[in-house]
């Protein structure tokens, strides 16, 4: 078979994702035509000048139209509405997809809003930068990082196929779960970091015994590490707390649970569990670097990197 | 002045940091000769074959001896005994210095055992990576990162400004502060991210729900920045705990307030609270780009340094 995968590929949103989606897709020819709906004026006028889509509609309906895959790359919270304001255009056989870090709500949002015969793949891909908005994608940013799918039961087995063929193309690794397993799993690996990331950034942000320049000066000792996932997108962030609200509280809970220990520890001058707490902690550390998710070079190469 | 600023540098242990040293101070022709003791016979046979030092002494009092700068390069815990063994054979006009993340405790433990006609002068450069050992250290570690020295009341000016003359020509900035105010600025800067790091991977790794697999697989979805801290040396972090308890506890305090207001916003989904939070915490992150702390390049640059 040769041709593009979808004849016209419509972004909802063109932020990081929507726009490194764009780069990918023409890295390897995987659709004919991209269009896109952005809500500012401004975001399509950039996506237009950067070569991202070819085409900006002003509604969501008018950028579904005509496309074999929808791809909804805005925030969770989002989500539904602009399902209910293209549902009407979709073309029978369509794929919709979507982006979104929470996945339970996205089926109870988005789903019932796709019409029979509009095949509905929700997914996920778990990569990312601090960056935010059209000119901050990069072709190579799915590269060797997981994709989530998580398709409601009773779903066109070859739309997932197709689907998961999609962003193996993009660059990805695909595996396919249930929304409710995926919502966990991201709330351990990624929103649970990100709460604490934003919460000791501004718990340093309150100090008065030390200065927000001398923060800044020193946050080499750690701090800094933190400072780039708390400069995500608030908006992004703060829908996918408001939707994923058990799973991030039940690993809070244990989050807490756990630094009580740490700092009776701490205010007992036991040694013995802290090193021994700190020991076990760096077998983790290897293991995301074996399997190809992190870098191996020390302070995440950025000796290499000068700014 | 020609030749070198010291005639015998002795490195007091050989890890990360005290091997770091031995390259930057050979870059710039810093030390005569370069001695070194270490604990085990592995390290001072390791820092010999890597050329860190031209001579390892089984005991700290032997590299102490005919050295003008002695440097502690051990975990802060060691350093009172360290100095106990090697205070008889210091040369009067020597300075002793140290590299550790605590202060407070440096001056209560090893300050007693300096004799009279030797310079005291505590120090800590801000500056690391997750790597320990002799073979870890390289000699760009300290460019453009802060060294503080916390000079005890009364100590020899010139002293100080050699010792900040030498770290200078290491790659650092210095800044002088006492060692309460450093202890506070390194809780909130260095400490509590460290712990809040190892807290967060253990949680992860007691997990039943979500598999060790899982959570390595999908770390890129911001668990894998936390990881990197939390492979640090478990010995070194265990002594800055037990020595800088109050710090750590204070700012433990705080922060754990600031995250019960997130908690209950994520619980009663006060969306509005969630954005302005995590909408002030990106200006930190500037400040830090601004200061030259860290690298401007997305992902701290990964995507340019595959492991």
């Amino acid at each position: 078979m040769t041709g593009p995968m979808f004849k016209q590929v419509a972004l909802i949103g063109i932020g990081l994702i929507g726009s490194s989606l764009s780069h990918a897709m023409r890295r390897k020819g995987l659709a004919g035509r991209i269009v896109g709906h952005a809500r500012t004026a401004a975001t399509r006028a950039k996506a237009l000048e950067l070569g991202l889509i070819a085409q900006a509609f002003d509604t969501p309906a008018a950028a579904a139209t005509g496309s074999d895959l929808v791809i909804l790359c805005a925030p969770v919270g989002a989500c539904g509405a602009l399902a209910a304001s293209f549902a009407d255009a979709l073309m029978p056989g369509a794929i919709v997809t979507d982006v979104g870090g929470v996945k339970g709500s996205i089926v109870r949002d988005v789903g019932p809003h796709i019409p029979k015969g509009v095949h509905f793949v929700p997914g996920h891909p778990v990569a990312g930068t601090e960056k935010s908005g059209p000119e901050s994608g990069f072709a190579s940013l799915f590269d060797g990082r997981w994709c989530i799918l998580t398709p409601p039961e009773g779903t066109d087995a070859a739309a997932i196929a197709k689907l998961k063929a999609f962003w193996e193309a993009c660059g990805s690794v695909v595996e396919i779960m249930t929304p409710d397993h995926h919502d966990m799993v991201l709330a351990i690996t990624s929103h649970l970091p990100h709460l604490i990331a934003y919460n000791i950034v501004g718990t340093a942000d309150d100090l008065q015994t030390v200065t927000q320049s001398e923060v800044i000066k020193f946050s080499a000792g750690g701090f800094r590490d933190f400072t780039r996932i708390a400069a995500s997108d608030p908006v992004m962030w703060r829908d996918v707390f408001l939707n994923n609200k058990d799973a991030v509280l039940e690993m809070l809970g244990r989050f807490n649970e756990d630094l009580a220990v740490l700092q009776k520890a701490v205010r007992w001058g036991d040694g013995e569990t802290l090193e021994k707490f700190f020991t076990r902690t760096r077998a983790i550390r290897r293991g995301i670097i074996t399997a190809g998710q992190d870098t191996a070079a020390p302070d995440f190469g950025r000796g290499q990197t000068k700014s």
